[in-house]
């Protein structure tokens, strides 16, 4: 019996985001990933590990033990497991070999990157082909960086379509005095790559009202580009001219099928000091967020009520079913194929 | 994939209560009818109108939407439905038609009567062949009505049987100290028709205590018919001579299997004014009802501990078996024939 | 249908305590032993009665009900039960036989012994061949008693072998400050027979602190022997020379796969006063039961996360595998076969 998956899709040979770097202190870290309970700790020289979080011996959670010099101790017999998971003490056995493969914990790949703790979705790949996916700008002395996490009740679709979905901000975000009369039409160009895609938006109109004026105090052309890239982020990028540039990155990790931890770093470049606008970034993006999980988790909720999806779209749902189909294809192993639309919306 | 029927028996073509009239404003109400979701709301004009509670689009509760000018507006990314459940609107969208089939929400038969929403129980149907049921004498100025509604966890035939049950009444209902020494011993006599079945009561003696007091100061001849008419109608009748009529009439909606909704109306025409009695009733039907209600919550939560009712009758239970009996019929379509006994039973 | 079984194994044909003979007073009280709802009363004279907690009538829980003349009155119709579990009165009923088979409540054998009241796991066995299991000393002038109920959420076989299990003593109830390198090796005998099995300690140095004072003042040779006997006992003895002699026997009811309910006496002979001693024992065994209680609950939450057990054992693990096994052959009716072996460990 290995570990469970969730209900719905599994990504292989993906890299989720465990916890930041400043939740993984000196005690052992519960985190389910893709359904799969793991302890995080801390081994000899601070480096990340990971392992399926049950003790092979009794089945208790490695994660209600103490980290010993770089190794986990479980907390009911003692058992100790080191960074590569081997079992290196067993005590009270007199004359006999600890380290047994049988007696080990599975473990899997893990990096310190970006300030997180990244962990590797299949079991007992020590070296993955592919390393984790890289925030932007973090290290570019001309943007600020505004971090946040949350979690929701949503599967990973979506969250990940909620979070790159136009139309709904209108309503879900809008107040209740929008006036839909004042419309303009846009050109969006759709492209879907083999792990990605993305989408340009042409002829958007600046943002109004408080974001508007942090982006760009002076008004100017709009480039907006939103993105998804295999397995978990979600990119929503614009630009307002060489002065302004905001990019808001969300890496998802799906808990299960019904809740994912949202890790969100938006770097940005004004015109006006960062110092000045951060104060506003996070509370405004704690309202939206807010507005957006409480959504996701009715829309959840009646789901499995309803005992599944049965979704309409439409061409307004720029990206949605792009992200569905490329996480149902790297699931699945299916092949990817490249293609490109475009559309035309009112906002 | 459709609406998800509840485990047990779902009445096909049947009216049942969702609401009261005054519980259904100005905002979309959610009400679930034999496991099915449903969201209320008054259209242009203010007829009552009932639709799956899932937006076609991303299956969002159309119950966290808005009324705007009789349309319901869905809170995620605002598309409409008129009372016909048609889609009206898709904001954004450009150069396309609106009300595709697919983008339609299921609707269901509504009716306001009796101060009543009644909803019709097969989607689709607009002009159900029989209307709901109307209570008795409500325009009858002579009779005076008092009407509670309250939620028990119990089934649709476990709580009809209860309401309709005599020889409970003396042990839930009768305090620690009565004198089973006392009885009397009547003649009843029980029919089921088509789709109903009634009880008639010979010999009864005149209720005792505070109720008998109100129904007939000066005592007289009991006639007591209890009835069940599919498919949640539960109703008691009492005459006591020409001046004492009472006629409590209780409506069943069965949210699933486990609960149903209860909408009681107690109409009765007595020798002293209604005013009189009227502060008596309620309390008293409050308290025979919250007995019968831990009852029914306890019973229903060991049937399930115990995988399913294994019920020993004896002739004493007069209609349980027959309410039973006709609503399984109606919900599996079986022919019902016509049946009639007679019993003794000491009260 | 019948009485509902847990998911885990059955143990046919044993006794289990179902309550401690103060909590069985002049009301009904319900008690689920593997899986089964029971109501437990005193019938005409005493005499504890447990029935299945089910009205045949209508599936109410008898629990419900009042006690009147050694008889069980059923809260809802009245019905009664006497201590053979026969209906003796269905209140209302004209010219009929009342006590018809169908309408007699399920029974199990039990008995009141030492305090306790014991109940039968197998329905309708009158006279079982082997009474319930006798705690040993009670009777005994020279011997203290101690007595404590618990529940534990765990499975039997986890529960046993914790209770059993010598190696986490250092762990979980030793603090962080032990020292592993003052380690004693000792021998263990171990033996499996029809319905039991033991492991005799030998070379224990005698227990320090608290404990190690309160056992032995003046030290001793230490004599420790552990047992466990189907279905339900765990049993751990020491002796320290002619003076201290201390059984502590753990009775488990297992209440579903999930949970049991525990009962813990432990008797003592020691050189000082049992007075003195008694203020002493309750505290430290509530400190021990606490830190297993979390550990058990948190083993049987991760068990059941990843759909099962998956142990890897040692010979540390001295008695649990031979539980394990007991309880399987004796749910399963596989016979068992007598089994001996030594080992060695560090203590």
């Amino acid at each position: 019996m290995s570990a469970v998956p969730p209900p719905g899709l599994v990504q292989p040979d993906a890299w989720f985001i465990a916890c930041t770097s400043a939740q993984l202190r000196s005690t052992p870290l519960a985190v389910t990933v893709q359904g799969r309970p793991l302890v995080l700790f801390r081994a000899r020289g601070g480096a990340p590990t990971a392992l399926t979080d049950r003790c092979p011996h009794r089945n208790v959670p490695l994660s209600m033990g103490a980290v010993r010099a770089g190794e986990l101790e479980c907390a009911y017999h003692g058992w100790r497991f080191d960074g590569e998971g081997q079992c290196v003490a067993v005590p009270g056995l007199v004359d006999a070999e600890v380290s047994l493969k049988s007696r080990c914990a599975e473990r899997f790949a893990a990096r310190e990157l970006d300030g997180f703790i990244w962990v590797h979705s299949t079991p007992g790949v020590d070296q993955p082909e592919e390393g984790p996916f890289r925030f932007p700008h973090l290290d570019d002395g001309h943007y600020s960086t505004v971090r946040r996490e949350f979690r929701v009740e949503a599967s990973l679709h979506a969250a990940v379509e909620n979070t790159l979905d136009v139309p709904h901000t209108a309503f879900l975000h809008g107040g209740l005095f929008r006036t839909p009369e004042k419309k303009n039409v846009i050109d969006v160009v759709v492209q879907r790559h083999a792990r990605s895609a993305e989408a340009h938006f042409h002829g958007e109109p600046a943002p109004r009202g408080l974001v508007g004026w942090l982006l760009a105090p002076q008004g100017g052309v709009v480039e907006h580009v939103d993105r998804f890239l295999l397995p978990c982020i979600a990119q929503v990028e614009y630009r307002l001219g060489a002065k302004s540039h905001v990019v808001a990155t969300t890496a998802f990790t799906p808990v299960s099928d019904d809740a994912c931890l949202v890790f969100a770093v938006v770097t940005y470049k004004l015109p006006v000091p960062g110092w000045l606008v951060r104060p506003f970034v996070a509370p405004v993006a704690t309202r939206i967020f807010g507005q957006d999980a409480v959504m996701l988790a009715r829309q959840r909720a009646q789901v499995k009520r309803f005992g599944g999806e049965k979704y309409t779209s439409t061409e307004l749902d720029v990206l949605g079913p792009q992200v569905t189909r490329l996480l149902k294809q790297s699931a699945t192993g299916e092949p990817a194929e490249p293609h490109e639309h475009t559309l035309r919306m009112k906002t």
